[in-house]
C-alpha cells in the first residue's frame, strides 16, 4: 500500500527491457543514436506534428531548460503559486534563467485564476524599466492539485499569454494522466491549446527516470540554445540512448496511456472509498492523486495497515496512486478507512 | 571496430540487470533507497575511509556540481589548459559556480607541469580584490591525453594547492583505468594524494549512466551544500535507486577493475601494433586511450576496414578502447595499420 | 512644485562642495583615501559602535550586495511583496545573489505583518531540501507606503527572524527619514534592533548619489566578500573619494538630520491640508511621502497648477518632498488641492 | 610625483563646476534629463554617427554590461591574455554574462596576435555543442601595456570577428589617449574599424567617475536588453543628471582631447628623460603609460624622491601620467632617474 509518490513506484518492465537491449551494442553518443530517433518520431506521431525534442533524466531539469529558453534573465514567468516550479524546485528556474522572477497567480485546485491572470497580464509593462516584465506562462497539467485543465482551460490561458506577448510552456510531469481524464488528444491538449514548449513526463509514469522537453512551431528555433543550456547543465548525458530506450518503449502501443489510464482508475476508485468512507475531497480526482480531508481516525487506522502516504499542508491527506498500484492496495486501504 | 569514445560502449550485463532488479518494486525516492546505501558502503570499503557522495547521471554535473562547493563566483580554479572542464563541457563549471573563473595551465600529456603549477601559486593573491583568487586545483587522472598520474604525482600537486590555501578536485571520468595502471589502491590515487572531492566516473566504463561525487575528509561537511545545488540543477532524479543499483553492480567483486583492465590491454595492444607498424605515440598509453601518429596511409586504410575513431588537433589520432573492445577488433585494426 | 520623487531633487550644496574640493589633488584609488575613512569614523559615531562600510553610488547595488552576502543562491530572503527589492529593482537580488528567491509577506502600509512572518517562519525547514530555505528577513525603513517601523516594531521581527536561524538586512534608502518620525536613534533602529546589515541611504536626501552598505556585529566579516562581490558588479569606483566626501558632507554637524526633518515637515503639511480638503490617506505620513486619494478634481487642479506626482496603482496618489520642498510649493499645492 | 595611476588625478574642475550647476534644481531622474540628453549629442557629434548610450559610474560595469548584450552565457568572448576585463575585474564579464568564458590570446605590448587570432577564429565551431563558442572579440585601446592600435589595426581584427560572426567590443577606458597618439578621428578609431559596441572612458582622463557605453549601427536595437541589465545591476542611478553633467562638461569644447594630450606629453617626456638615463622601455609609449627597466637603483631614487609608481610583474616599473600631471613632476622625476 504504496500511496507516498509515483516516483517510489517501480519501472516498468518492458521500459527497463528496451534499455537492457539497447545496452547491447556499440551506439553514437550525445543522442545521435536511433533509439532517440524513433523517440522523437514516435512523438511527433503522438502529437500529429513536427516538433524538435531534449531528453532529459529529471521533470526539475525539463522544465528549468525549458524555462531558461523562454525567458531571460531580466525578466519572469507567471505560474501558480502552488507549482512545483515554485514550490519543489530549490530555484532551479532562477538557477537556469540566470535570476529571473516567478511572478506568483492565485486560484483553485492549482489552476490559474482566470481573472488573475487577466489582471497580472494588464498589469505587465515590458517598457518599464524597473520591474521584471513576463516573458512567460507556465501552466501545469495535472496541477499540483492532482486536477487537470481542460483542453479549453489551457487555451483560454494560453492564448491570453500570447495576445500579451508571451511564451507558453506547459509542465506535463504528469499529462498522460491529465489525457485520460480530459479524454483530449496530446495535440489537443498541447499546441493546439497554446503550448509552445511542454515538460513531457515519463518518469512518474512508469520510466525510469526519462522526460522530454518538447518543442513545438517557432519554439523549435531554439533547439540550439537549449541544447547549449542542456550540455552546460549536464543534461546531455553521452549514451543518450538509454533516455532514447524508455521513451520510445514508453510511447509503444500505447503503453503510456495504459500505463496512466491504470493509475487514475485506481485513484477514482479510492476516493470514491473516502468519500463513501465519510472523506470529503480537497480537488477533483483528475488523475492519479487524491487529496482528501480524512474521517476520524482514518489516518492512523491507514498508517497502522502499512499503508504509506503524506499529510498536506492544508490538513488534508494525499494519496498517488501509479500504474503499478494494485486493486487489492485499493481495497485493503478502502477497508482501513472505512 | 568501434574506437570512438568509451562512451559509445555498450553497457555491462551485469549492471543492466541490477536495474532491472532494482525496478521492480516501490522503493523510497530522492537517494533513500538501499542500492543508493549500499553504494555508498561499496564506496567506503573500496576507498578505505568514510565518505558521503551523492549520484549523478553525468560526469559534466559531477565536475561541475563539485567544482561549484569549492569556489565561490568570485573566485578560479587551476587546472590543465585542456581539461575536460575547460574544453568540453561548455562552460558548465562557470554555470553552476555562478561566474567562477578557470586558469589554465600547461603541462605534458595532459599534466600540469609543476613548475607551472608553483608560479601561479606563488601569483595568486587572495587579499588583492581586483583579481580572482584561486580556491581550488582541479586535476584529471587519466588526463585529457589518456595519461596517468601516479599517487606521488598527484601528491606532490596536491600538496602544493593546499599549502597555498586550495582545495583539490579531482576528475576521475576514468578514474579505474588510472588505478590499473598506476597500480596504486583507490585510496592511494584519492585522498591519501591529497584529493578533497572525486568524481568517480563509471558511465565511461561500463555504466549505462552514473558518477560518484565522493567527498572525503572536512569536505564532507558541504554535502547540505552539493545536495541543494544538486537538486536545484536537476541532478536529483526522484528514482535514484536505478544510480545506486547501477553504482553497486559496478563495484561487486571488482567489476569495475575487470572492466578497466580489459580496456586498457586493449588500449596497450593496439598501441604496440601502431608503434610496431611505424606509428608514434603522441602519450603514454596509460589508460584506455591511445593518441598516435599514424603511418602514411594508415587512418585511411583504417576507416576503409570499418574502424571509427578520431584526428585529434594536433596531428594525431585518438582512439579508445572499452570493456567491450574485443582482441578481435583489435586485430583486425593493426591489420589495416601495418 | 516636484513631489515626483526625493531622486529628482537637487543635491544639497555643501555635499557638491565637498566633491568639489575632494576633487583637487591626487588621492589613493579604490577607497583608500581620507573622504572614505572619515565616511566611516563619522558612521562609527553616528551608529555609536565598531561597523564596517562599503559605499556604493546606487540603492538597489546597495540593498543586492548586501543581500547577496546573507543569502546563498539555494536560499530565500523573505521581504514584504510591496519591498523595493521585489518591485522595483528589475530583478537585482536574483543577480547578485546568483538565483536566490524572494518570498513575498504581506502586511498593511508595506510594514510585514507579524502573524504572517511567524506563520512563514514556522514553515521554514532548512533541511528540506526541494524548498529554497530562508536565509534572510529584509525590512524597508522607511516602507514603499512610507511608513515607519518603530524600534521595537523591527526588533519583534528582526528577532523572529533571529531565533529562526536569518540574518536580517535593513533598507534604509530613507532611514533618515524614519529616525526623525520615530524619534530613534540610529542605533536603535538598527543594530539595537536586530539589523545585521544596513543599506544606509543618502541620494535621496541630498546627495548626488551615494549609499552605505554598513555591515553591524559578526556580519563584518563578511567585508572581504562583500567587496570582491562589489568588485565584479562594478561598483568599486576608481575614485571612491567622491562617494567618501558626499557620505562626509551628508553627516557633517546632522546635516542628514536637518535635510530628513525639513522633507518630513513639508510632507507633514501637505498630507494636513490634504485631508482638510477631504483627501484620505492611504498610509500614515511617517516620512517624507504621502499617499492620499484625493478629492474630485484635485488631481487635475494640482497637475493644472504645475504640481508633478504620480498616480499610484491602488487609486490614491502619491508625492514625495524632498529637503528642498519649499513651503511655498506645499502652500501652492494646498490651495491647487483646496 | 604621483605615477601611480591616472585614477588617483584629481577631477577637471570645469567637470566639478559641470556637477555643481547640475545639482541646482529638481530634475527627472533615470536619465530622462537634459544633461544626459545633451552628452548623447555631443557623442553623436564627436562620433559623426547616430547612436546610443547608456552612463555608468565605472568602467568595470562598462565593460562587463557591454560583453553581456554581446555574447550569452553558454558563448565565449576572444580578449588578450592581459586584458583588463581578464586580469583586473574579478570575474565581471563572468557575473554579467552569466558564466560565459572569455578565452585568451597572446600578442606582444598587449595586442592581440594576428595570426593567432587567424588560428582561434579557425578552430572556433559554433555547432560543436561541447565547446562555448566565440561570440565576440574585445580590444583594448589603450592596451593594458599602454600601446595604442591604429585604425588599420583595429580593422583588421574587427574584420576577422566579424567574418566569422563575432561582434566587436572595445574597451576604451584611455580611448582618448589612443586618438592622440594615433592622430585617428574617433570615428576611424571605432565605428569604422568595426567596433560595434564601445567602452568610452573618461574617469581616468579628469571626471570624477564616468564611462559611456556607446552603441553603434544595428547594435543599438539591443539598448533595452543593456538598459534591463544596467538596472538590475544598481548601474541606473537615479539622478543620472550628474553622468551627464560630467560627460557633457568633458566632451565640451574639446576639452577631452586637451587633457589627454597633456597627460601622453608628460609621458613621452618622462619616458625620454629614462630613455636617456639608461632605462629600456618595455612597450612603446603610444599614451599616457611608460613601462619600463630602470636603470640599476632609480627605482629607490625616485621613490626616495618621492615618486610613487608601481613595479610590474615582468620587472619593469609602471608610470602612468595624466592630464594633471606638472612639467615639474616630470623633471623631478627625470633628475631622480639619472
Amino acid at each position: 500500500m504504496n500511496f507516498s509518490s509515483d516516483t517510489a513506484a517501480p519501472a516498468h518492465p518492458a521500459i527497463l527491457e528496451a534499455m537492457v537491449e539497447a545496452g547491447k551494442g556499440p551506439a553514437p553518443s550525445y543522442g545521435s543514436d536511433k533509439w532517440t530517433a524513433a523517440a522523437k518520431d514516435a512523438l511527433r506521431e503522438v502529437f500529429e506534428t513536427d516538433l524538435d525534442i531534449w531528453l532529459v533524466s529529471s521533470g526539475t531539469a525539463a522544465n528549468a531548460l525549458s524555462l531558461a529558453v523562454l525567458c531571460p534573465n531580466h525578466g519572469a514567468v507567471a505560474c501558480h503559486a502552488e507549482a512545483h516550479i515554485e514550490r519543489d524546485e530549490r530555484g532551479a528556474p532562477e538557477f537556469f534563467t540566470g535570476g529571473a522572477k516567478l511572478s506568483l497567480l492565485p486560484g483553485d485546485h492549482g489552476k490559474i485564476d482566470l481573472a488573475a491572470l487577466k489582471a497580472r497580464l494588464a498589469a505587465n509593462n515590458p517598457s518599464f524599466v524597473h520591474e521584471s516584465p513576463l516573458y512567460a506562462l507556465s501552466l501545469s497539467n495535472l496541477t499540483e492539485c492532482g486536477a487537470a485543465y481542460s483542453a479549453a482551460e489551457t487555451k483560454e490561458r494560453a492564448d491570453l499569454a500570447h495576445a500579451a506577448g508571451l511564451m507558453v510552456h506547459l509542465d506535463g510531469a504528469r499529462f498522460a494522466n491529465a489525457l485520460i481524464s480530459t479524454k483530449a488528444t496530446p495535440a489537443q491538449l498541447s499546441w493546439k491549446a497554446g503550448a509552445d514548449i511542454l515538460s513531457f513526463g515519463a518518469t512518474k509514469n512508469g520510466s525510469v527516470g526519462c522526460e522530454a522537453i518538447i518543442l513545438f512551431g517557432k519554439t523549435r528555433e531554439r533547439l540550439p540554445e537549449l541544447q547549449a543550456r542542456a550540455k552546460r547543465a549536464g543534461h546531455m548525458p553521452p549514451k543518450m540512448r538509454f533516455l532514447g530506450a524508455q521513451m520510445s518503449a514508453y510511447l509503444k502501443d500505447g503503453l503510456w496511456l495504459k500505463l496512466a489510464s491504470q493509475a487514475n482508475s485506481a485513484a477514482r476508485d479510492l476516493s470514491n472509498a473516502m468519500v463513501k468512507a465519510g472523506g470529503r475531497l480537497a480537488h477533483p480526482v483528475d488523475g492519479n492523486e487524491v487529496f482528501c480531508f480524512l474521517p476520524d481516525g482514518a489516518a492512523d487506522r491507514l498508517a497502522k495497515a502499512g499503508a504509506t502516504f503524506y499529510p498536506w499542508f492544508d490538513g488534508s491527506h494525499r494519496f498517488v496512486c501509479s500504474w503499478a498500484t494494485t486493486s487489492a492496495e485499493v481495497a485493503d486501504a478502502s477497508k482501513a478507512i472505512g
